[in-house]
């Protein structure tokens, strides 16, 4: 009834490290996943050609690792994807998302894949050289509450960015409000940390929170980027992975971009399902072009485990070509008490991120921002 | 430290109805969702006026509804909104999607809320209008599968409308790979469609999959219209729910708009995480503008139950002010033979999705489309 064609595809493939929660018939939970993010077609059907050769997935392993659990490793053609982020996750996880016990692991992409992705414009080694701190971690922090005006979100940031924070960014809930809108916001956030910078002599820099209407997210970041923001905040989760990339992407914004975790949670809360915590914030961020990965620390308001926080910063390291490396950020309920415990166990090459833990130092917030450089610098 | 401003805000509020799994402290965990969805800062630190009377979340009650569960109503004042799509949902569930335990089950917008989205363009009765198919549910499939070239897509096209099909979608799978690029893949299927009208009298329509890169997004689909498409796929999981929300307002496209679930499984593959079926692939879909919404019914490929299917098709269907009613699509490894319990399920007002199984049904796929069509006429 169907066509059989040839399809001259290069031979190239990825691969994808799928978790399988089930005490039997794992094999066919890996089969029904090669045709479920390809063909999506009854297997008796599929054209026995190229369509079934080299387009189906390809089961290249599948162990047991666990009792009722078996990691399936299963290739695609690269074409598959398009060579589009868009598509790419798709073939990842599309529609095997909705199938509960199935979680996305990790990927390895050949470098016919990752040619098309430019990735992080900056890294750790970029971000570093662009604010001039090589011999410790990065300070960061983010303005707030929501309800503050620009004006007041200024004064904020002169003080934090004086007191010695490198990256003072928006909280993810500063969109586009009336009472700070964007605009004033940023351009008044911006003249302020430059501000403080001449006073101080050093290189703070501003990151608004690019949200808001698709439409907009490039005319937003263009003019943070004119009124003197030093880099974007962009949550995937709101606006799309491929918006983060597009962003990231462009030569005539050429700013650093923080990825944060809003609305993603769902994909790690469960252990059976979803993506890995290693995959979503550091393999998969890095790929829409971010040069550092918030989440939440282990031990603050959040439940991530310390081993899952050691996994984000081994996907932010890991191997991936031309891709470079980026900063994982742990944040969420860290106070600067935490500080001794993340540098041993981050070490260098990791942005600290403390929100309100800062204005619970002390009365002094200048005072409280230079307590927490100390203790990195130490 | 911090400033308390007078913010003069409406008062008008929206509610959130979030699900608790916890078996103590279900008051604790809602006051922390009111402070994370909103000023995410410390308690005792908030500025007493305003934000803390007006912005931080508000507990409107708290029941314990089964043994270890209990549902919050919060309310929040809906300027945090800041009248955007993204920031609402960043509200909605942002940073709370982190926490594990807690699903957004529904919402409940005011006017001065809704009437800043324009919602579905066409909604049931507007597809109805633009398909003139009055008495009837409507049926649709998906091209597939992923490999054939875009002559090979436009012949299946032709047979699938000849037969009697209503929506002849992409598959979620196919973007703009070389084998059938999107352009020329749009030109045959939409000519092939329109080809078969003329000979049937009928009034099909091609969908093609609206993804890949987002700065692309609406040139493709405008490309689409151009081209004589009917309608559009777009795949919120994949390219932002605010993606799909432009592409629906955008007044020179002006095409119905169907939803596809790909990548938007893990909000819902737990019971105790998430967002509720009814209030993702119902109320969230239609504010952003879906006509239509794809889910897997119960008993196919996926593990959906009855009950979530059915709470889809209220979300689909409960009142929203003017933000339109859409059409219930459940597919996902659906047959001929289970047409007439999804009518007895769903009755008239559904778009009944069959795939793989319109091929399965018979070597003469054009036969199989008049059985389907017989099926929901008799």
């Amino acid at each position: 009834m169907l066509p059989n064609p040839t399809l001259n595809l290069s031979g190239d493939r990825f691969t994808v490290h799928y978790r399988i929660a089930a005490a039997e018939g794992a094999r066919q939970i890996a089969e029904a996943i090669c045709l479920e993010q390809t063909v999506e077609f009854p297997a008796d059907l599929v054209p026995p050609g190229d369509i079934r050769q080299q387009i189906v997935g390809r089961i290249e392993s599948l162990e047991p690792v666990a009792p009722g659990v078996s990691e399936a490793v299963i290739s695609y053609a690269v074409e598959t994807t398009g060579f589009e982020l868009t598509q790419f996750l798709n073939v990842l996880f599309g529609n095997t998302s909705i199938k509960p016990g199935i979680r996305v692991e990790r990927f390895t992409l050949p470098d016919s894949l990752l040619g098309r992705f430019k990735g992080p414009r900056f890294g750790v080694q970029g971000l570093r050289d662009y604010l001039g701190v090589f011999d410790r971690p990065l300070l960061c922090t983010a303005l707030k509450p929501l309800g503050l005006s620009a004006a007041d979100l200024a004064e904020l940031a002169y003080r934090l960015a004086l007191g010695g924070i490198d990256i003072i960014k928006d909280d993810h809930g500063l969109a586009d409000q009336a009472f700070a809108p964007f605009a004033e916001r940023v351009k008044r956030c911006a003249e302020a940390v430059e501000r403080a910078n001449r006073e101080s002599g050093r290189r703070a820099i501003y990151m608004p929170h690019v949200a808001g209407p698709v439409d907009t997210a490039v005319e937003r970041a263009r003019l943070a980027r004119q009124s003197g923001a030093g880099g974007l905040l962009v949550s995937p989760g709101l606006v799309g992975f491929d918006t983060m990339r597009r962003l990231a992407d462009d030569d005539a914004i050429g700013l650093p971009v923080m990825s944060h975790p809003a609305l993603l949670g769902s994909f790690v809360t469960s252990p059976v399902n979803g993506i890995s915590h290693y995959a979503l914030f550091g393999q998969i961020a890095r790929l829409a072009g971010a040069d550092a990965t918030v989440y939440p620390n282990w031990g603050g308001r959040f439940s991530f485990s310390q081993e899952e926080c050691r996994s984000i910063a081994e996907g932010a390291a890991v191997d991936m070509g031309h891709i470079r490396p980026i900063f994982p950020t742990p944040g969420g309920g860290m106070s600067l008490s935490r500080v001794p415990e993340m540098l041993r166990f981050y070490g260098r090459d990791v942005i600290l991120l403390i929100g309100g833990g800062l204005f619970q130092a002390g009365p002094d917030l200048v005072a409280n921002c230079r307590s927490f450089l100390a203790g990195v610098s130490a």
